[in-house]
């Protein structure tokens, strides 16, 4: 995801620990001889299929030992759906309605008064520099836990306005199926996306089965104190790292330190994460995730502000790198659907 | 470690990938009936067995679900040895010998200078600012795979002053069981190193077992660029982050994302993580080693300027945290002993 100017191509943050009961599966339903059951027979697939056989047949000339199966995802779009915001962006204004008591200085400070006026259109035409700000505003100034304990509350009561369901109802039954897929053949599946790690933490080893380490994001500073006896993270807000774009590389080298074999993204954001992988030596398999169905989730590309995809489209076909069509290839999109 | 303002209490680079054969085990000896057959009986390894014991049953007061089962290790002084100089720093100096060539300035530079001239008297006198300039120098300026490859070939023909063994030759067998006896209990377990995250990364998992993603450290910044149509990672002289002191909880947040149960250190730069640790809820094991043989390793604490051991042993007498004293808990202290 990201890759767009607007909303918050550039994020900030940093987050949580552990879990959160959802609605979407963990453990997709496996058939015996499907391990991808919600994926239509096609290139998309095959290609999936094949890749994983190589790589994990024992004397083939393409064996990769366990320790280096090494898969990497984007998360906004990739996993779970991006739209009509990030939902990190929607996170970030509903926690300046939360905090609105206790800064009676929004009233009259922008941007904070353009989210409390609830005006849809001016909201919208919030830049990115706006944003930044609400989202360094409602992400600091906090324990680490405090924050956790704060995204999974909303987690679990906030509600996407097009399916007003949670927002973890709408990760991609395909890509579950797919990471549980590729664990069961011996990799390690880490996140590797613009979205702030601790945004992501709380809540993704339930609905992922990803744990927080194999999380990589990006992040703001903390800083750690010592108040009466206690020790403390606090969350500032500075950004520290943004994980988009030749970010991704940079961060998977310092969080996972290997190259990754295979990598999924579906944006512009995720290029250098997909060119980097697709450097190293041996096979390899490189995806994208290409938002072609309005009906069941959304259609996007080239002209969106969102999940921009575009140098990225044209690098994949050039280079002969599987592009999942959503309508197309997925007999599923969400877990909520069967 | 670390902790002691000489010899490079603060460091920089950024490290590699996988493994290097190595002499030492990363599959200790067990005993059916006893995970720590190099530990005496004694507080210290009842302390750490009990502990196990209790966060491990289903069912009892202390149980600790195994998602939640982190333990956090220093690695200078706790898991290997750290005299007559912080190895890191050893490598730094050999690295300046061999680097000589292509940079003829050296010769009238300090403290490059001081480095190649041999005078060991010189040399003991450098400063912690001058060792950094070493580091950032040799550390920095080729890709990630340059370095971790120059790294490995470093592992594989240097050698300790005092054993004339190779440097990982000098890591603590009881310390290797205890990895293996947490592992086996279900704890995942993690270096949280002042060390470069990319000095550690090449070696540390054949050598201790733990994988490239589970080592935490200091680290440099890198930058993504492409040459020729080759994505690279390019490492630059410029401090990213010191996980040193109050950095470990940081990191241990940043990387990790869950606050370890159980942690080991052997200097007052292990001390906030230790503090950390102990500050969460349940069941926790905070642990030190003291060097206190000089026969068979070293003997040093509240004066020595490598591995400073002074604030955190006064604080974990008074929180009767486990100390193990190597010469009183250890049957053996390196693998090439039995």
């Amino acid at each position: 995801m990201i890759g767009a100017s607007w909303p918050l191509g550039r994020r900030t943050f940093i987050g949580g620990l552990t879990g959160v009961a959802t609605y979407a599966a963990s453990r997709p339903a496996l058939a015996a001889d499907d391990p991808l059951p919600s994926w239509n027979d096609g290139a998309a697939r095959q290609s999936i299929v094949d890749f994983v056989r190589r790589v994990t047949e024992s004397g083939g000339k393409d064996f990769v030992p366990p320790e280096q199966r090494i898969a990497t995802f984007d998360n906004d779009g990739t996993l779970w759906s991006e739209q009509p915001v990030y939902f990190q962006v929607a996170f970030a204004l509903d926690q300046v309605r939360a905090m609105a008591k206790q800064h009676p200085e929004w009233k009259t400070k922008e941007p904070f008064k353009t989210v409390l006026s609830g005006d849809s259109h001016a909201l919208a035409r919030l830049g990115e520099k706006d944003l930044l700000l609400v989202v360094a505003e409602t992400h600091s100034g906090m324990t680490v836990e405090q924050f956790r304990n704060t995204v999974l509350k909303w987690i679990a009561t906030a509600r996407n306005p097009r399916f007003k369901r949670p927002y973890t109802d709408l990760v991609f039954k395909p890509m579950l199926e797919l990471l549980a897929y590729l664990r069961g053949s011996g990799f390690r599946t880490f996140i590797v996306s613009g979205g702030g790690i601790e945004f992501m933490r709380p809540w993704v080893e339930k609905v992922y089965g990803i744990p927080p380490e194999q999380v990589v994001g990006s992040s703001a500073e903390t800083k750690y104190q010592v108040v009466n006896g206690t020790p403390e993270l606090i969350k500032l807000p500075r950004v520290e790292f943004i994980d988009d774009g030749p970010g991704k590389p940079v961060a998977i080298n310092r969080f996972i330190g290997l190259r990754p074999i295979l990598a999924f993204g579906n944006s512009d954001g995720d290029r250098q994460m997909l060119e980097w992988t697709a450097a190293g030596k041996g096979a390899r398999l490189m995806g994208l995730v290409h938002h072609t169905d309005a009906d069941r989730e959304w259609a996007y590309d080239r002209n969106s502000s969102v999940g921009k995809l575009d140098k990225a489209w044209d690098e994949a076909v050039q280079r002969g790198w599987p592009i999942v069509d959503m309508k197309r290839d997925w007999k599923v999109i969400y877990p909520f659907e069967t």
